[in-house]
């Protein structure tokens, strides 16, 4: 292969318009010279690409081109015929097809699961190896082979917009939900798709919540919290480091070996492509001068894929490789790693999607289940006093912005209009047989209180309100009016807009009201918490959303959600997570509000009760290498079927260095009738109680641990002692 | 000596009561036993005290002891009268007195001066060494020997309560305060004291801007940021490390040898004692696990001096030495640091004080003229539309609750009450002769409202309104209803209590506005920086303080602070500080408000303008050991006398780590008369221009350097570009 040839298969434009990459592939036309080959950037021809960044994204953000695929058979026909032309050119490799998978495929008609915290708070990996089995599965039928944007990054600062990709703040449960879902959905992958974890080795604990603000943190901080779910995620076959221009301690992750080849691949063991975005602005970040300098740093760190159609890996990398300021073999390094990931992929074998199995296989029923399940098992009840709910009122007034959204229930990146029809919240009350009636109130933004009036009429006349509140996600980053999503963060988490004046406006009418939120970060609706007796947190739970929280309203499921993240009072609470130094929590409260938090990172209620009993441990010492067990009978109390999630804190008691006060090492799910009882075992290993030392070495170090377990991370009543001997 | 003599000079215990130390001096019994030896813990009985902390403050927070001293002379007297019985022992060592001298030495009628960032807004090295030489002066005058809560430390984050005795969140500024008060303080040891510094080496950027909550940041931040100010005042007699159980990413601070002999001695050159307040929370962060061993770790680590009668410095220590698991030396290298302090205080040739010399020298006229300089200099005018001020009106409403009250002028830790006068800002006002209204309105907390309307109505009857506004600060930690200070953490930075309606309706009443802060952390006065066109950063002036105020209203003296902190928009912003990594500044907008601040650091008008010409270097290549100059003409081009500080930033052309984007560097303060003009020179070493490289060492790297210069972090027009060769 010539220079040229190689360093088109490092370039995969992104082709959104207005993007870096857009002049390689914004139109049909571009993308299939871009894949012939012979795409010209200044003096040099390059050979075909080596693939696309969110070639399918274009049609479902804003239908820039009406030609665009609606059908996954059109989609996968559109990707055989780049594929062709890319085949049909001098070496015959084939192109590789990366899409956004955050929470679906973003093919036309792709099942659209809950997004980020309403996975996470299913605290079941199970279920979300299914789901993302479910994405790869759907994103290959069309020729997609990589699906991106699926964040072992933890979620550390709500106020930053992307982190509405995460799954949780803490380390344990992200870590249970990557190894599960990175081998679901790369289980055949000729059939699946690998997986793209984002975003190596972090972003949200970013100065201010700010995108692409940089990052003040030690290292023991980054490997003891940031690491572990790259660790657990280390067979994706590919990632993505940082998007634009973040640095960690003043690092730039971009250009570091230590992190994207130490650290990485010699650490962690990832042996797949790492894919950056932007790394150019090592440029603005004066850390290098020139494109070719940044192309050399970029190359030398570790990087292999440029999404977009960056200067510093095309002339500048040519003009590098020339004059000897990079070395050949590092090219070569990134080609073999592209090579070997379409190789994996069976690509050289079958290049090609079948467009009728396309049909067939994406949406179909099976898949809607798992997102129905997935959505049902997300509801997280926060609070329900004198047992409102479930609701047995006969008269329901439907209230509020996110009432009548199918949109913003399906959170970032999702096609719009679908290709298939999503209910909103409102639709699936009405089909309860109830009689209901429905005011908008107001807008999730905006300072119009027209709507208002009829919103407290509609709450005068029924039994009760349900009143459905939260954010403006839809659309991703065309939609300028969003509150939260990529490029748009925030500086507060109070409700936006006049929906606080709605919420007490309705509720001073004196009906009861029930409070649904539909959003994608941690909300402080601390008067809610002293008003509103029902709280239903919702999240952004996907196409089969709507359905979930009609059913958990009347008591058909369970609310089994817990917290995968701590819900403060006020924004100026931040930072603020449940696994802080045990010197946080022994602080005294601020002079205005509590120090606590609104709700506790594992909270979540049922509309049962459970008694967890007979907590002990197979073994209570172990060695260094060994591992035990807690087991516990659990007894649903209650008169309903319902779900339990029990947790195991561990507390280390005596440290070399100074640790987190807990930390999440264990849990269990089970789904108990009235009066039913289980037995659960939680093992621990030694592993799960290494800490990083004051030489940065993971160790276990010998001595007691206590080990608490309980219902959330502020009310763990058993203890038991551990020794590592 | 015997064991029990030597771990005797290693306490000296905190006599509040209800602290750790108060058994050992919570009475005057007590203390004269302590002073004598003989005070029994457990079943040792120990030689004489090393010396006491905050002897002094006792009756000035709270009239706990009646019979306590109240003019300088009683208060010589009585040191005097401990130090009798210290000498009178067998090895007749005298006692070293520590005391708060925050912003003025404790003792009865020592002079006040502004606090923290009141201090830090006055861009003048020369004054704050003025005032630390009175401080020190007033200080030793009385008997005491160590001036302590000096804070080195920078304020990154306004939400800690403690962070009210910062001058600055820039490490330059704050370095330049702190290099000149050192020498002011102990330039002769025989009549002045020893700077104490706080809080070494970070406090501020603690998570969730609690008091003693931990420090994760990493340590070229760290070193970059936090260390610079520690580097400047190495010469300081004595520190304190962290108070509280904070650890620096993981690492507890009172048992690192690392940062408490490697970093503080071996690099900084620092070469007094080192004090601890709270060591023994290593048990509580469960890295020791006994008190013997936390002692056995803080000696080990460096820590000489225990505040409180810590049990870690006492039977624990014997039994430690007994059974070697410490090992002696450590006790004496600790004992000799404190003697060497002692001898090189004079204190075994002259321990005494002059009862009648304390007298003349505490709160002398000269000693007031610097209080009232200081004050003057600090005044921060951040905004007057249409030249609302100086205030030329006749009929004035002075409102709000800051408006006659003094204590709040104060600060914390001052006497109370106080000595000698202090008026308030209604007594300067009425002064003026012109006709004054008063109404307080509200108070700084509270949801009373009842005296709104005389406030109203007291507006409505006047020319214009000056509304003082802003903290609670009065009493100390004794005070519960303050709003800052130590233990006073809040998680906003709004105006309190019903001030923000209280201003709100005197604004809509018509009548001008001129809004008066009186407060010790940046608050986000969105509202008025939109509505009210003049409002003046008072911060916490000290005695003198309502006389600058008025001063200042008048017009009788320009305003020449200039912000040493960033003003946030809202506490959603934080953490924010102008220097920070230049993608912030690059980063997007939050979708609710700018990402910018409210009021930029450096910021500060006057009553004239100023043009700057002529902006130079003196070369414009240097070596990495070299020096140059900037120069430039300063022309008062307004009506009135006036003050222009012209600030040099400085960005990083191209280095191996991501530096801030901008960083202070340096500034001149020059004073000039309608139409006159100066010529200014500002030093630019080579050593400023240093980075924390990969490798964490700190280097000069060869380059260009963008000097930017003007008066503030947001306004700088001119730019000249330095080669270091």
């Amino acid at each position: 292969m010539s220079l040229a040839d190689k360093i088109a298969q490092l370039n995969m434009p992104v082709v959104l318009p207005g993007e870096p990459g857009s002049s390689a592939g914004a139109t049909p036309a571009d993308q299939e010279r871009y894949a012939r080959g012979g795409f010209q950037h200044q003096n040099l021809v390059l050979g075909p690409g080596g693939g696309f960044f969110g070639l399918v994204n274009e049609s479902l953000f804003g239908s820039f081109d009406p030609e665009q695929p609606k059908t996954p058979k059109e989609q996968a026909e559109r990707h055989n015929a780049l594929q062709k032309l890319a085949l049909a050119s001098e070496h015959r490799i084939p192109l590789l097809q990366i899409s956004e998978g955050t929470h679906g495929s973003i093919g036309p008609g792709s099942t659209i699961f809950p997004e980020g915290l309403g996975l996470g708070a299913t605290w079941s990996p199970e279920l979300v190896g299914h789901v993302y089995g479910v994405v790869g599965a759907e994103a290959r039928a069309v020729g997609i082979h990589a699906i991106s944007t699926i964040t072992a990054e933890l979620n550390r600062d709500p106020r930053y917009g992307r982190a509405i990709w995460s799954f949780s703040e803490d380390p344990y449960l992200t870590s249970r939900y990557v190894e599960a879902l990175v081998p679901a959905a790369q289980a055949d992958l000729h059939t699946g798709a690998v997986v793209s974890l984002c975003t190596f080795p972090a972003e949200s604990p970013n100065v201010g919540g700010l995108e692409g603000s940089s990052i003040e943190l030690g290292e023991r901080e980054l490997r003891n919290v940031h690491l572990p779910p790259w660790r657990a995620g280390s067979a994706a076959g590919s990632l993505m480091t940082e998007a634009g221009e973040q640095t960690i301690d003043g690092i730039p992750v971009h250009g570091s070996p230590k992190y994207l080849t130490e650290v990485l691949r010699d650490e962690l063991g990832f042996r797949g492509v790492v894919i950056a975005n932007g790394f150019e602005t090592m440029i603005t970040d004066r850390v290098a001068t020139t494109p070719a300098q940044a192309g050399a740093l970029a190359l030398d760190a570790g990087i292999d894929i440029a999404l977009a159609w960056h200067a510093a890996f095309l002339t500048g990398l040519v003009e590098a490789v020339r004059t000897g300021a990079i070395d050949q073999t590092l090219i070569d390094r990134a080609v073999r790693r592209i090579l070997t990931l379409k190789e994996r992929l069976g690509l050289f074998e079958n290049p090609y999607a079948d467009p009728a199995r396309a049909q067939a296989v994406v949406n179909q029923p099976a898949h809607r289940r798992i997102a129905l399940q997935a959505a049902r098992e997300s509801m997280t009840l926060l609070r329900n006093e004198g047992g409102l709910l479930p609701l047995h009122h006969r008269r329901i007034a439907v209230i509020g912005p996110n009432a009548d959204d199918a949109r913003n229930l399906l959170g970032e990146y999702s096609a719009w209009p679908t290709f298939h029809a999503v209910p909103t919240i409102l639709d699936r009350l009405k089909a309860t047989g109830r009689q209901i009636t429905h005011a908008k109130g107001c807008a999730t933004t905006g300072t119009d209180r027209s709507g208002v009036a009829a919103a407290v009429k509609a709450a005068k006349n029924a039994d009760v309100a349900v009143v459905v509140l939260g954010e403006e996600v839809k659309g991703g980053y065309f939609n300028p009016g969003r509150t939260n999503g990529e490029l748009a963060d925030i500086a507060s988490l109070d409700l936006t807009g006049v929906q606080q004046e709605l919420l007490e406006a309705v509720h001073h009418t004196g009906t009861p009201v029930v409070l649904v939120l539909v959003n994608g970060r941690p909300l402080s609706v601390t008067w809610a918490a002293e008003h509103i007796p029902a709280i239903l947190e919702a999240w952004l739970p996907g196409e089969q959303g709507a359905q979930a929280v009609a059913d958990v309203l009347t008591g058909a499921v369970d609310p089994s959600g817990r917290l995968p993240i701590t819900v403060p009072r006020s924004v100026g609470q931040l930072p603020m997570y449940y696994n802080s130094k045990g010197a946080r929590a022994r602080a005294g409260t601020y002079v205005d509000i509590p120090s606590t938090p609104l709700y506790p990172f594992g909270h979540g209620l049922s509309y049962t009760s459970f008694a967890l009993s007979n907590v002990r441990l197979s073994a209570d010492r172990i060695t260094g290498t060994g591992r035990t067990e807690i087991r516990a009978e659990v007894r649903n109390t209650g008169q309903r079927t319902g779900t339990a999630v029990v947790q195991l804190y561990v507390t280390d008691d005596e440290s070399s260095v100074v640790v987190p006060e807990i930390q999440l090492r264990g849990f269990a799910k089970v789904s108990l009738a009235p009066g039913a009882h289980a037995s659960i075992k939680i093992p621990v290993r030694a592993d799960d109680l290494a800490l990083i030392d004051a030489g940065l070495d993971r160790v276990v170090e010998p001595g007691t641990f206590t080990l608490r377990v309980g219902t959330s991370a502020a009310a763990l009543p058993h203890t038991l002692q551990l020794t590592v001997i």
